[in-house]
């Protein structure tokens, strides 16, 4: 939606450094070990680098500077392995944050698909993970292909229901190719994320027809102002059941399974409002499968084919997911990562409160 | 859609045995070896009890008998695996029907996951296997979760695109409970599946908003008259971007890749309407990753949770994937499975042209 973006006026730009920098700074006075904290800075602007705001330091490292201040979060977590296989591992998080034991889960789970061509790992007790695709683009330069899913707390109104059941359960998955940029799709299970209905009410702005449910579970079909603070009725991809909504809701149920209850540690409505989100992650190393450099150049003439798609009257061009996160990627690199002067604000602000470096 | 569904004084019921020996006894005339004749009877057998009679022996036996008669596949497939590790098989179908060769490829994954806790195995060179989630469903008896995708010819235009480019592409996930049904999601990643398109064109029945395109690509969001045959340009699930079209767009590039690109075979624009369809299995051996026994006690807590959930107004009871098809299942065993009168017909028909055992 448009009237969700954010304009230049109202921003500031940032060098990627600088803002990397200031976001080290804070996590280091949060407790986190520094290594840790570069690792967290990473996930965190590699979303704001690649336009994915919601989850970057812009809109995400208040959150966590509340949950560390609020002890909801581990900043030194003692995680551990609780079952290993060849192909597998378990992990108990110890309540670290999610952007700082998923990359390390990953690894794990990209050393056992170099053995045996997959690698999986669950993580319980973990805390949010930020943008789903950075952990599974990391399979990307050690030719594999890469999968993060996450099972949060409930936000989304199975189809028929008039209460939330299911989190916003996003999936992510990363595939490399040659010339072309990498496919990366992460996307939430619900219409959209609960953070565009937050920036919609923050806004003022309504929300387009099929995003959220009625108070008695009925689909919203029509424009409607975004429901109160702490209401969550968000609807499963498909909005109706005519439309599909049971794939949304069934698509949310199987994150659930592998990122909830086969961690071993519950699903994402029973987990009480505590923060907790669980995850899993997959690395599958494509020559087990096939011919890597074959694979690599087929990939690029599908997504070349999906590019050059003829579009649709009132669009220039179709997309694939990944290829415009590329392009803003390269652009805020030249450019600097433009961010909403209230966002530089509270940087300067925070790095006062808690005495870190500022370089914003 | 309730216009869709097959009224009772059009049908028929047939016992699951004598549909199942009828079916077997066609198959063995298309030349197709007797154990295999069995498995591809219990495919659509299964489907057919399940209520999933556009994959079952109503809808698709016709097709696969002509697909037979004009070689477009093999009855006597010398399938091989192209290569091999703890978790991964690469598998050439020699052009076998899916529904043979896919439980085949899943016996392996089940093998190897047993042994390492992941196994996953892609075919190339497939055809057609009906239900996705009959194979997934192979693992449940093994306490483990099955997938399947399979990567079928372009149906699908992208979001913002006038032109199809991928598949129906579904994907379908099976993990087990203890006392309650088990969680089976099988769905399209387009709104609809092709074969509704076409039932609701043979009833006479208007296509309701967001399941097809306009000739130039722009998505109808009312209701419609069915598109010509042979047009193809279903939406993604999502129906338009506002509503998340990209994610149903990017999930079906997700299977293009797992189960199309990933097997080596290409993916399903480029088989250029041979029919081919190429797949992806996979069994996660649960016991790998936690104890069983608490898997499945959580499964039951978190499917009763769903099921119990308040209804919206209109709606008796909300449901969870795979619940339906397991009261279907139950239904249709006690009472015999019904069939469109002209089903049976046709089947009468086929065993005599074929001088085939006919039990129905």
């Amino acid at each position: 939606m448009d009237a969700l973006k954010l304009k230049e006026k109202d921003t500031i730009r940032m060098t990627e450094s600088n803002l990397r920098e200031t976001t080290v700074a804070i996590f280091e006075k949060m407790g986190v070990p520094k290594d840790d904290c570069r690792l967290a800075a990473d996930v965190l602007i590699t979303a704001d680098l690649r336009g994915v705001a919601s989850h970057g330091v812009s809109n995400i490292l208040q959150r966590y500077v509340g949950f560390y201040k609020d002890k909801l979060v581990n900043p030194t977590p003692e995680w551990k392995i609780l079952r290993e296989s060849p192909a597998v591992a378990s992990i108990n998080a110890d309540g670290g944050l999610g952007i700082i034991i998923a990359p390390k889960a990953m690894q794990i789970a990209i050393e056992k698909a170099r053995n045996v061509g997959v690698g999986m790992v669950t993580i319980q007790n973990g805390r949010h993970l930020s943008m789903a695709s950075y952990h599974a683009m990391l399979a990307l330069k050690h030719d594999m292909i890469g999968m993060c899913m996450t099972s949060t707390m409930p936000f989304m109104i199975p189809t028929f229901g008039a209460e939330p059941r299911l989190g916003t359960n996003p999936i992510a998955v990363a595939a490399p190719a040659d010339r072309e940029a990498p496919f990366v799709y992460d996307a939430a299970t619900t219409v959209v994320a609960n953070n565009k209905v937050t920036l919609a009410r923050r806004m003022g702005v309504k929300l387009p027809p099929g995003w959220v449910a009625d108070a008695d579970g009925t689909p919203i079909m029509r424009e409607v102002d975004p429901p109160a603070p702490g209401v969550d009725r968000l609807l499963p991809l498909g909005s109706i059941k005519e439309m599909g909504s049971h794939k949304g809701y069934g698509l949310a149920g199987v994150v659930d399974i592998f990122s909830g209850i086969l961690t071993g540690g519950g699903y994402g409505a029973n987990n009480g409002g505590k923060h907790v989100c669980n995850h899993c992650v997959v690395a599958y190393n494509i020559e087990t499968f096939m011919d890597v450099a074959e694979f690599k150049r087929t990939m690029d003439e599908w997504l070349m084919m999906l590019k050059t798609t003829k579009p649709a009257p009132g669009h220039d061009r179709v997309l694939y997911p990944g290829l415009p996160e590329s392009e803003c990627e390269k652009e805020y690199k030249a450019k600097g990562i433009p961010l909403h002067h209230e966002v530089v604000e509270w940087l300067r602000k925070t790095c006062s409160d808690y005495k870190a470096a500022c370089y914003v």
